[in-house]
């Protein structure tokens, strides 16, 4: 039953975190007559404070991860059961495609639709490595700050990262997935998906293995 | 004495969160140039921080609701007395037109005037019963929280819903009933506020459900 | 000594704050391109988040008033000296002079100079009336919340009522006074500043009596 | 090996500084259209609520100084051994352009390249010296607060400062240096680095005299 509890909190945050990442972008593009960074100003916003609250509220219940790149750096680190990655993994992915349709419906377009969004080239590249790589710098180095804390680091972290990588950090490997799924203003085509999460899980393992030697547990720590 | 105290913070917050909510929507329009996602953006951000800070201020006193779906869902919970609710809906209601009163005459505008912002259909509703949702699992989410906690994530969630639901969120009947008398950039026709009232209770009610199965009374949980 | 430290404190943060105010109304409008919105967004963001700052770095010395009206309700309710009151608002109208200086300065603007920004009839008194109850509710409000809330709360407060109020809510004499002295964006006609004064402490007042009732000492509170 | 972790935690966070700086700025202008402000907000944004999250993540650490300034007024105020200088020094300017270069490859720009932004005169100065007052003031004024209080008042301030002074507030040293080698939005011409650089060692240098007056350690007090 608890068990039933964390995977339902998984995957109802990462729906909603699609909601909001899927809706605010075509909300954005639609009222923003033509200016792009005003969109991505109010995309940036409502997903930087929306993760934050998602953190807040289904934290305490599933440890809101919402991504398998978190979920197997948790696990690579001892903090998190491997037997239990791939149902978490699962959720999150089939969650993140119901909160894309959630979002389509809201805004009239079709639930699901292959994105023509090119995203590709080295430079994005590097950009979802270095996005990745302080997604996990942060989750980690918040590690034995208040939870509240980390809510807030987490959110503000990504607010900012949409804007300076010039992929606007997906950064989440099922976020990837079902952005490409929505032909709308935060779309990703699907052939470019591998080469996003390919990055993604060596940014987010660099930083995994890079804070197991700045932050050991503190039973090792001199400080 | 208490509960007059109570009931004049409920009151008096749902009229400063109307006057938020419409004050910044004229405003909004009237400077940004025919961009809308530009008074969008400022009339997010006013409403969210206001939020916040609102119930800040008054939920040591009231609980801090100003919302007849808040307060009903706390008595299905048995969390807040029955037979408090039609009073509280009642100040929530009466606020809520004073404030856009107040906001009104900030702007020179007539102190009521029915809107003529057609918000009707579908993806409206649908909308509606996201926003609603969400706002009820933000709040029960967080009960556990501190109560500092709870202000910064409703408003945070707020300023983001503005922008992933196609409605701007309204999520509350009584700002709902409110915003149809006045005809400015936060207006909503007086025929369509009665589906989005209904849709408002459905999501809150869903939410409501869900979260009493997926975090029950500390007493029951064996997390 | 304490006392030198204290009025120190106050007149350094009511300095930084016109500073923050008249300086980042400069630079909004000069590279807003004529979007008087986008230039009142950075104006806003750029005081709420000061304004909290502020609070954070001198209320322990000073309690952080910056306000005239502030001190003035403090020494109403009895919590502060009435004969500390005058050199309490002697800093804070000269800190508020010089830092209108030191932004003009900043912006190779006249150090002085008197604005022709026409700021006067009854809804912008009636703004300023509000601007100042929300204020003073928003600090009698959060009297018993941790000093950190308190800041957060006046900050995400200011934010929002730049917003909501047709007068961008300038809601204290000393810094009505000083931003009559500088010809730019933030500026009010000299002619203007007296009745915005009257309209502040009258809503200032009406917001000091009222949470005496609302929120009275702890000491006589049955909640 | 401790002091090993703090020189590495001093350098990737300066590093990931300077990439939320310059690559929030490059992808601000870039996506603006022409509206210099918008392109501000962006980047101020990204950068206050990057900073906020670097020094939640890296102050356990190493202190999350990433400023040279801060590190000599640290040691001037007998909080940092002077011997400990010079490698954190060099770490933050390593770091920074390690920085420069990680964010104009996510852009496609030249790794480095020296810039063209024309930042003198004594407007700019004077800016300078404003912006590290404050900045100096801040640290110091928040020394007693928790240390993610800190955080939240230093990220604010910076965005706040970013609108409020004429030079953008580059108030470190490092930073400045090395956002001399990118030809892009957040540039600094090579030869205009060295009076920023002196204005801003001045106006640290005066925060931490006057708040040394100010805020006294604590067993000197007597508020």
């Amino acid at each position: 039953m608890t068990f039933a509890r964390r995977l339902a909190a998984e995957g109802l945050g990462t729906a909603l975190l699609l909601a909001m990442v899927v809706g605010s972008g075509i909300m954005g593009e639609r009222l923003a007559g033509g200016n792009v960074a005003i969109a991505l100003l109010a995309n940036a916003l409502a997903t930087g404070a929306g993760l934050m609250v998602l953190i807040l509220v289904f934290g305490p219940v599933s440890g809101a991860h919402f991504n398998p790149a978190v979920t197997l750096s948790c696990a690579a680190r001892g903090q998190f059961g491997w037997r239990l990655v791939p149902a978490y993994c699962a959720v999150q992915i089939a969650g993140a495609f119901i909160g894309v349709a959630a979002a389509d419906l809201m805004f009239g377009e079709a639930l699901f639709s292959a994105s023509q969004h090119v995203r590709t080239g080295w430079a994005q590249w590097w950009s979802e490595f270095v996005a990745s790589f302080g997604l996990l710098a942060v989750i980690w180095g918040c590690q034995r700050l208040r939870a509240e804390t980390t809510a807030l680091a987490v959110g503000g972290y990504i607010l900012s990262a949409y804007w300076f990588t010039a992929s606007t950090s997906f950064a989440n490997p099922a976020v990837t997935l079902a952005r490409a799924a929505t032909d709308t203003f935060a779309g990703i085509r699907p052939v470019d998906t591998g080469a996003f999460i390919v990055a993604q899980l060596l940014g987010a393992g660099a930083a995994t293995w890079f804070f197991g030697w700045l932050m050991p547990p503190r039973s090792e720590m001199q400080l």
